[in-house]
């Protein structure tokens, strides 16, 4: 079914000026301007069929990114779609491990993050030539298919490609069934949206008057900056959620353990589901509870040294849907729910579609599992999700959600873009 | 005693075409060009001094630090060195801690790469306007003053800063002493020139004779790719040093953790001190012996799971002299022998700052303690290591040895240099 060379591999830098209302801050990025280096892959077959691939970043240093995007592009510049996606590992291990390029990673930070939004596009472009939105590609692979997109890589100490497979043969028992019921109900989702660090308590308030209304029942918290600012939040939003509904608590690595222990036990009156990134995202040993990592690797101490409850991953910081298939195989063996991070630039389009396969061939669970939903920037995107209930509903659209409205990237180019022009205007007077 | 405002940063790509000799190849690292990010900082002071910086990179993806080094340079251009230094935690902090670039992070791959090569410009131009080489500028420092550079964040646990006092103050016993020690007899090094994965066997035994015959007892051979060429080519050497000289083993990084182990039992024989990188970097749990790691906070976790039995040091992949120091304190804590990583591009000539000073203020031992020397691209420093008999002798020059030749530089400039001009218009042909 595919078809074509990579003919045309291109990259811009796509940044929303978010830091202007408080969007996305917390406690260690206070003023986010939520962007994107954006790749578009093209082919020269003749369906004029194009993939798309985002990485999120925070503004400042996508600029780096998208310098590292081009660092990669030999890899990619003239390969048949085809050779590609049938020995994805291999395509996959080249990526992260050239032999002069990994030195500046290997398999995190800049070069990992361009790694991801190369093969996002990749992806992307495969699940459009099936003419299937990507979680459909992945529920109706071939289980030895599927292990091949892996790199098992520093993970066979406790995953083999074996039990692996084991874990997939599993996962077909009642697929079907699971399938209708994602289409029907879609997946849990829980929101980000009402509580920024940045936000006054008006705002977070009306915001969170506004999400009991649409029936959220899940809701997350940014805290660690000032303490007795997070007990003043934490209670208001306690309050007006009642003591039914979850709450979840984020820090995002502002605290060293010790305090991180302490913090919390003052905040443990408002009874988090969880606390998330309480300390450095290196620190394994340090680790408590949840935690966005880097790459499988991470993840897979994380499940050995049992440091957490609950698994978060990342459609864009992860090595694309590659790496996400060995850390859900991961959990699912250990046993621990996912429950992936999104909001961003696009994290909520392109992650729905792995914890929809998830459930439907891995985890065939929704115990304790929730998909994290933010409310920002999907007007930007060809195919923005679509939430009924508080539950993220299956996408239709072939491919991986991850194509951007042309109109929305030539306005937003950094610092090119029509809004940055008006911006760097107005700061230089 | 500092002056000057920083009025320019400027930062180039520097290459070395190593690969054409396949020195510097090892099992994950085929056709390295050994190859740095070299930034120079000048201020407007009237004594004309000058910083330089670098960090080590292995050909492709250089330009992508150099990128990322601008994307840094508003945290430096227009700063006061007095503000600099007087605080330099909180300088550090604001270089690693960017609310936007954190993100492509955070202190780790190309961001921290860059982040080494400003601060190592900076403390080589403090150096200088001392009128003392770096080792001799710490050594010197009021313990106060030093613990002031680093950033404890993430390593309380383990360390705080009174109990990195207490150590610094038990350092001050003996110091004189040892400082002269150091002056008369050099600090103990071992070499990895003799073993490059890509040298043949008459090329291994060359250099092991020549080795010898120059006084070298401690030798370091690289395996990982093949276990019967890793058998051989061990066997080779240590039947040539005898079974008194010591020899260490790294494998780059190659294995995962059952193979390391099985690969590992039939290279035993050969009696290796350390088997160093036996698999990811970002394994701590799967750790054997030795490590390179990419900040404190992972050397932190190495030392708490007993994970290492000595410790590897690198002047330009942590986050320069200041994150240093903080696992110097932590293994001097844990009593773990630092025996630094050295090699590369100028990674000889500012890592023996750092262990010369660590001997004489930390560790106040020799006991299995040796750093790493390899033989290549000295001749392109101007102020170069000095090697006798098998020892670094402390540099006398004031800074941190970080300075190049400018001709070199101009010469080996990618791709605008007239070495690399040459290169590729031969490739092209």
């Amino acid at each position: 079914m595919v078809r074509g060379r990579i003919s045309r591999l291109s990259v811009r830098d796509v940044r929303f000026p978010t830091s202007l209302g408080g969007h996305g801050s917390d406690a260690m990025h206070t003023d986010p301007d939520y962007s994107a280096a954006y790749v578009v892959l093209e082919t020269d077959a003749e369906d004029g069929l194009k993939g798309y691939g985002i990485t999120f970043t925070l503004g400042k240093g996508t600029e780096v990114v998208a310098c590292a995007v081009n660092a990669l592009a030999h890899h990619v510049l003239n390969k048949d779609l085809g050779d590609i996606v049938g020995d994805f590992r291999g395509f996959y291990r080249q990526l992260t491990s050239d032999g002069q390029l990994r030195w500046i990673g290997p398999e995190k930070g800049v070069v990992h993050l361009a790694t991801a939004a190369v093969l996002n596009a990749v992806w992307d472009l495969w699940a459009k030539q099936e003419g299937k939105p990507l979680w459909k590609l992945l529920v109706d692979m071939d289980p030895r298919m599927l292990l091949s997109c892996i790199d098992f890589r520093y993970i066979t100490d406790v995953l083999t490609e074996e039990e692996a497979y084991g874990i997939l043969q599993k996962g077909q028992i009642g697929k079907k069934e699971r399938e209708r019921q994602m289409l029907m109900h879609g997946y849990p989702a829980y929101t980000t949206s009402c509580a920024w660090l940045g936000y006054s308590d008006d705002t977070l308030k009306q915001l969170c008057t506004e999400a009991l209304q649409d029936g959220w029942t899940r809701f997350k918290v940014k805290v660690g900056a000032d303490l007795q600012d997070d007990i003043r939040r934490c209670r208001l939003i306690r309050n007006m959620i009642g003591p039914e509904k979850t709450l979840m608590m984020d820090a995002n690595q502002r605290w060293d353990v010790p305090e991180a222990i302490e913090w919390m036990s003052k905040l443990a009156e408002f009874k988090p589901l969880w606390i998330e990134e309480p300390t450095s995202p290196d620190d394994i040993l340090g680790h408590a509870t949840i935690s966005k990592c880097h790459n499988r690797v991470i993840f897979k101490q994380l499940l050995q040294a049992k440091a957490l409850q609950f698994l978060q991953i990342d459609s864009c910081r992860l090595g694309s849907v590659n790496e996400n298939l060995s850390v859900l195989l991961m959990a699912k063996k250990f046993e621990i729910p996912v429950c992936p991070h999104a909001g961003g630039v696009g994290l909520c389009e392109l992650v729905q579609h792995l914890i929809i396969f998830d459930f439907i061939s891995v985890s065939a669970s929704l115990k304790n599992r929730m998909c994290e939903y933010v409310d920002h920037l999907h007007e930007h995107f060809r195919y923005p999700v679509t939430i009924k209930k508080a539950s993220y509903m299956p996408p239709k659209d072939a491919g991986y959600s991850t194509e951007m409205k042309e109109e929305s990237v030539k306005k937003h180019q950094y610092p090119d873009g029509e809004v940055w022009k008006k911006l760097l205007a107005a700061q230089n007077n």
